[in-house]
């Protein structure tokens, strides 16, 4: 019998912990890791498709022109959460399953995130950047309870980044959320909000939203010039829900303290962000722990082993994922 | 009568926040700001201190030459916490008073410490750099419940740092302190150690002390190779504290992954760590938040007019602090 075949998009995998490649030759499952060692774009990924049963995903567009060069694909298994790569209702339509790991990146980024905030707080990237050219500045910052927090989305991870934030003192907390988690309010004293009074109130704004078409440039120059001057702005969620030149020339003309974007509309990045000392840039690496990463990794391929051996599935993506999409993206 | 004069050495001084400086105007205190606009030398503070009846001081070196210049001295007001600039003993045998605000900094120096642990562990800093030069390249990164800390000094900020920790799920915490505080140890589930079983055994240390004649050089070439290859270390209590040329040396051999320096021997720092982009630096900001600057300029402020106006001090360096300085420095 011809053996079964995965095609592994995301990368690096399978390279700090070598379990999950394990896992697929233990059950047999031939595999192949993108070639490119980078992400692959929508015409290089329909280039590859062919010839296998499933892709165990990163956030590459996986868009109906590509399912229709793979034609023995039944299942997507995402390395992640976001879906905004996977056009969901062609997979529904050609009978391609879908799954993803949802649980397993979150504290990974919400850390991540925490630590940008200090950073951008106290200008450590800015100290440090000078630093190394021989400069000797001393910057003035400000401590998380001095500020008022704004966080936009309070599920998975931002639920999290709330709640490392108490340690540290008391801020304050205002929160938007389509669907606020009462469990999350009483452990902290949090102000539900308006977007738009986030905007103007808030010192430091973080963003931890899906991609869609309702959060798509949900931050373009508008918004964030009717941030305070000295606004601090994170996005560690998708590239697109800030609308990244506005931010580059809404920078360039002096307003805002700092941001710090993690992840960006095309990737990997190169754009004018990165002439902004007071922008820190990270390269996607919210999910880059390496325990969030190994525990990612081993979640989509135990799901693809069990596709491929027959086994029920246990992470497919559930229907509210697609209703989104039926909603346009 | 002639006004009291003080010399503001500390720079920048009132900046933020005018309300040391209107303290002193509202009691007829004349001042003067050290000119410099920068850390003075042993040698210019000598040339400065004629004349002055208070210096409310950073952390120059104010010895005994020093103050033998300084004729009409009475009172050294220290902007935050280290004594390790002023020769306690040189002053007593003067009948000059210290005074000094331990508590003000400790907030932000132990905020700043958790942005640095967590830039360190994720590699924001490398990453950063590398997105400021084009390069786009994810760095895998470890996560706080993830690894072994070890913190050494759990006084006013040790301790803080601990308690900031605790947010981040149950990280496993190595202390060693010579006055272990009980209070410190309910809260979590530490482990005191021995400073070499911290050295041999975490995976990213901490250091919270003054700087004496006990731990001046306590960090040199011997106990960072002791540490893992991977280890993580930082210093944001006082340069020397770590031997900045030995841990330069050990670096640029390869060992430990990274380093977050706050604090140098000569401030301000041009040294070889600022040719190794894996130490983050900064620039003596523990303390250099708003609000608890200004509390310690404030509270510094306060003492000297208290002094000269006839009113007791409030806030004397405690015997405890010249017997460490009796045992040598």
């Amino acid at each position: 019998m011809e053996k079964k075949k995965a095609l592994i998009t995301t990368v690096p995998f399978g390279d700090k912990n070598r379990f999950p490649l394990e896992l697929l030759e233990d059950n047999d499952i031939e595999y192949v890791i993108n070639p490119l060692g980078r992400k692959v774009t929508e015409d290089e990924l329909a280039e590859m498709v062919d010839d296998f049963d499933v892709i165990i995903a990163g956030t590459e567009i996986i868009s109906d022109k590509v399912m229709s060069r793979a034609k023995k694909l039944k299942l997507i298994s995402r390395v992640g959460i976001g879906l905004d790569g996977v056009d969901l209702l062609a997979a529904e339509r050609r009978g391609i399953k879908v799954s993803y790991t949802p649980d397993a990146p979150a504290p990974a980024v919400a850390e991540l995130t925490i630590g940008l905030m200090l950073s951008l707080l106290r200008g450590t990237h800015i100290a440090n950047a000078k630093m190394h050219r021989g400069e000797w500045q001393r910057i003035f910052g400000r401590r998380i309870p001095e500020i008022t927090i704004g966080i936009i989305g309070a599920g998975r991870i931002g639920g999290r980044v709330i709640r490392r934030l108490s340690a540290f003192g008391t801020p304050r907390i205002l929160v938007n959320d389509t669907h606020p988690d009462k469990d999350i309010a009483s452990h902290m004293k949090l102000e539900w909000a308006s977007k738009e009074d986030i905007y103007k109130q808030a010192d430091l704004i973080s963003v931890h939203l899906p991609l869609t078409a309702h959060t798509k440039n949900m931050i373009k120059k508008e918004q964030l010039l009717s941030m305070k001057p000295d606004a601090l702005i994170i996005n560690t969620a998708r590239g697109g829900i800030i609308n990244e030149q506005d931010l580059a020339d809404v920078m360039r003309s002096g307003h805002l303290a700092g941001a710090a974007i993690d992840v960006f509309e095309q990737e990997p990045y190169h754009g004018p962000l990165a002439e902004i000392e007071r922008c820190l840039l990270t390269c996607h690496m919210g999910s880059m722990s390496i325990d969030c990463r190994t525990r990612m990794e081993i979640e989509a391929t135990e799901e693809a082993v069990r596709f491929l051996t027959g086994r029920s599935l246990e992470a497919l993506v559930p229907e509210t994922e697609y209703n989104v999409q039926k909603q346009g993206l």
